[in-house]
């Protein structure tokens, strides 16, 4: 992944791997250096991955990772040079040691590290409104407005031209050219992930960050997560009415149009040109096409190919659907 | 009801009781003492309760209640130890007087007694961001987080090991052990209850408070209102996600999963292991059985028993509404 | 428009205005004044029009406007005492011609011109929490509450005994008497309206303002943009829930009742006595009848007329749609 803001407490011991998943340590490759973790795609040698269901055979069958996370029914598909790590549950695993790489990535405790803009190298630099709070690793282009009561907590880069609201809060985020967030927004939390267990949830930990585009609009309430272990994207130029909620791993195209009260679901990928209208709703992991229309009010739970208009709940062929409801 | 933070300005006289409702105080019992006002089910002798619908004919036969608003029609229901008040609008004067016994549970005006954190006990005990405020009657436990900018009203008990994010506010409310509230919510303000009456909606009292179980989540932007006559009260380990909108008098079980843009109108019980996709929406009064799942985007208008699927508006059995909505 | 509170920058010569279009200035009264821009309805002479769609052929034969921006085709609707400025894209020319007369309503830059408000004339005739910000061109009746870290910019008139509750903002917008707005709202920002374009998406200027009547309420974390060219209204006594967005230019009734996390789309018309259920979305540029009650959930995309019950989506006769969906 690119662009992690979260610092790598790597590297581990491939024993130290297998001691905190309660594991034997009796391989040959015991003191090898582990030393970072990424999905299937991205690792590289000497890292871990993980490879939990056969849908991801071929992007296995070609991981570059020295280690993966799997189970004994999968892990046949690894290449000769994959370690397999055999556990029962592999997300759960997958959770664990990505907390032991990317702590700070679990929970989104409030940045102690901010100071007033007014004591910060700021001051003069960026027009900023009462009560303003700044993180450290922030860095903010020329010309930029803060509106009163903001928060920008640690990790978050903004360029140049931008206008952030008051009473909105960001952290692990970059934020390109001429972006407009305004006011009341939550960007670049902690998104909805865990796994579920009687007593007490396991968060794992969202390593990934918020991108936001060029020429972008946020509207006032709105909530964009960041990804877990890829990033939550904002295409250039694509405008957000007010109280939506994107998810963690959301892609969203360039020039698109997303109307209020708009949610959209974990890891879905929304095309460019893609027109939204208020309160419709888009299930997880889909992937919705290029120019794309999709009523208001709609509830989208299949994939919509490029140039298609879309309506109803659930989310079909908009002149199917008026036919059929009139 | 139990855990009332409001104070209870009673007792009143029989006769005051009834001249609040412009009604003639003739009875014998003018003189009697009426110390508290409760549900049919929660009132003890020499106190008031009320009773406007045949629906509680039970309820009402058994009541321990000295007195009881109620109609006409309805009087008979009653127990020979509970003096009938007949009104022609129950719920009306039921306000009224519980407006009397608890003058300061029907506005929400801001809390004037809250001071920086730093000048309080807290300054050393809490881990806080800037601009913290604490009200009076508040505690909180052991290595506790409150982040930039929030409110912690008065009447709030807050438990070891719980993170409150930043710009939340919260009134009213019991929150256990390790809870997470995110940025941007208001836990614990007046629900949206009222008369409604041309010119001029008469507000109810909501002398309920808000309860948070140990190990819950709620995300950003959520609204959680507190009970009228009862509590509002989210079970152990239940997550909520973002802009999650939970009306007064609901009850949510504990190991639940409510997924972003919910919402649950008043006086709902929803069961526990229950999974709610995002936008769904519960309509008042309902009850949602346990192990219960709930599409994304349904609209639920009647009771779900255990371990159903649903999906869909009017929500429906999940498998009948797939196979109609192809 | 009325009680606009934007500064209007005109007069310009016609030759200027044509400039400002990139045409060409031969006609002989290139030196005329044109002193506003208003819509075909409420323009006077001396004052700039639009004309763009064949809807609007009975306004623009009556319009008294000197000047109006329209296209070949539709020329010929305007009265001979109104000179046609063609163009290609009405709209978007009315856009830069908007923003030429009122450049402050493009933007809501946050507002600089605020300070604590114990530093100003309200100092002792408002009841106010901490960090309270007013802006410039306030004013504000007896016996009102500001809650905590609320910002009222500029241009905001509130009546007396109203509640503000904490973190909200409020701009462009006149409250009158006894109205209660919750924490953590935004009151008045500009709407989401632009003309979508590649590349760089094209706002229109929002010269309009929110009106909120007496004895409303607007529920925690709700939004309610101003207007574009006419007014954003709340009636009197109208009752907002949580999390409820109310588009640019849309007009509520008096006595109605929206449950929470309704959404209004632009310019639409709701009459009084009107009841939303929770979750229920409007498009846009509709009309609602009085007395209509609209079902929870329900996605409501043509007129309604008076004293109808609907539900579903899309919204049809209550009966109807509950018999075809046992």
């Amino acid at each position: 992944m690119v662009n992690s803001f979260f610092k790598n407490n790597g590297p581990y011991k491939f024993s130290e791997i297998l001691n905190f998943l309660n594991l034997k340590t009796d391989q040959s490759n015991k003191d090898s250096n582990v030393i970072d973790i990424k999905d299937l795609h991205n690792a590289k040698p000497d890292e871990i991955t993980f490879f939990h269901s056969k849908k991801y055979n071929i992007a296995a069958n070609n991981t570059k990772a020295s280690f993966c996370i799997t189970t004994e029914k999968l892990k046949n598909e690894l290449p000769k040079g994959c370690t397999p790590i055999i556990v029962n549950n592999v997300l759960v695993s997958t959770s664990t040691i990505t907390a032991k790489f990317y702590p700070e990535s679990i929970y989104d405790e409030f940045d102690t590290t901010v100071e007033d803009i007014n004591k910060t190298e700021f001051n003069n630099k960026v027009r900023n409104g009462k009560n303003v709070l700044i993180g450290q690793n922030v860095s903010i282009g020329s010309n930029c407005l803060i509106g009163h009561n903001s928060i920008i907590e640690k990790n978050v880069s903004i360029g140049d031209n931008c206008i952030i609201g008051s009473n909105t809060i960001i952290r692990n985020c970059i934020i390109k050219n001429n972006v407009r967030i305004l006011d009341n927004c939550v960007i670049g939390k902690h998104g909805f992930g865990f796994f579920p267990t009687r007593n007490k949830n396991l968060r794992y930990p969202h390593m990934g960050i918020v991108i936001i585009e060029d020429d972008c609009e946020i509207g006032c309430g709105s909530t964009v997560d960041r990804g877990s272990m890829s990033n939550t994207i904002i295409g250039k130029n694509t405008y957000l009415d007010n109280q939506i909620h994107i998810a963690h791993n959301v892609v969203i195209g360039e020039n698109s149009i997303i109307a209020g009260q708009v949610g959209i679901a974990g890891s879905s990928i929304i095309g460019k040109n893609v027109r939204i209208g208020g309160q419709a709703g888009i299930s997880g992991h889909l992937k919705i096409g290029d120019n794309v229309e999709i009523a208001g009010g709609s509830g989208v739970i299949k994939d919509i190919p490029d140039n298609s208009k879309v309506m109803g709940y659930p989310a079909k062929n908009i002149r199917n659907f008026l036919k059929e409801n009139r």
